[in-house]
């Protein structure tokens, strides 16, 4: 059912100085930051041959990482997302089997503009996992 | 400098259900557990279209992925894993920039059989990131 792993997200508490890490020190191509209000992120994007790496700074009030960064001030890895054809059938697949989609289990548009949901990190070996239809 | 994501590591205290959740939830294909007496893991591999994750399970006494583990029992995200065509020159590299590579920052030879590297998570957005030459 997953395809290719889009991209790995990782929260950082400084975006200029996360780009700045990616670029110079480990010499990746990076994006502009990219605002996304909608999803409470700016976002950097670090383009790797076979995937992405997304640095997420909070954005507004209500972004969805800042618990993550209150209880994890220099950053980590926030979530891996991997790519379905079909969302509605992997979260009927996946619910069938007792696994749990967080929220009210309603694909929302994620910030690529696309069908996302994320699924409950208990089930998968404590990971926050998000699925993208591509 | 930094070239593919060659995996994301992720720490399991049950491989044998951590294989199951994607074989059997997500639908990936996942490969028979691998021991690796000499790196202290048990590996299942999971082979997506552009990348693989790589389920590690403590093996002996002295495993890199216990403390992980007591830590979050749950499991969660080790590690990240960048290619690099010289690892020696991009070891310069980084600490030539400041960055702290782990150990006494001699290559050792990964669990692929290729020198390895791991960077110290302080210096890269709370994140251990593994670099392997390829």
């Amino acid at each position: 059912m997953i395809g290719r792993l889009n991209h790995v997200a990782i929260a950082v508490p400084d975006l200029e100085a996360a780009a700045a890490t990616y670029r110079d020190t480990l010499g990746a191509r990076v994006s502009a930051p990219q605002a996304e209000p909608d999803h409470g992120v700016t976002v950097v994007f670090v383009e790797l041959p076979n995937t992405k790496i997304e640095l997420l700074h909070p954005l507004g009030d209500n972004s969805p990482i800042a618990g993550f960064l209150a209880k994890s001030p220099a950053g980590g890895i926030h979530h891996i997302c991997y790519e379905v054809e079909d969302i509605l059938a992997a979260r009927d697949r996946l619910q069938a089997q007792g696994a749990r989609v967080l929220g009210d289990g309603e694909p929302k548009i994620g910030a690529h503009g696309k069908p996302v949901l994320f699924l409950h990190p208990k089930d998968f070996c404590g990971s926050l996992i998000e699925l993208e239809q591509v």
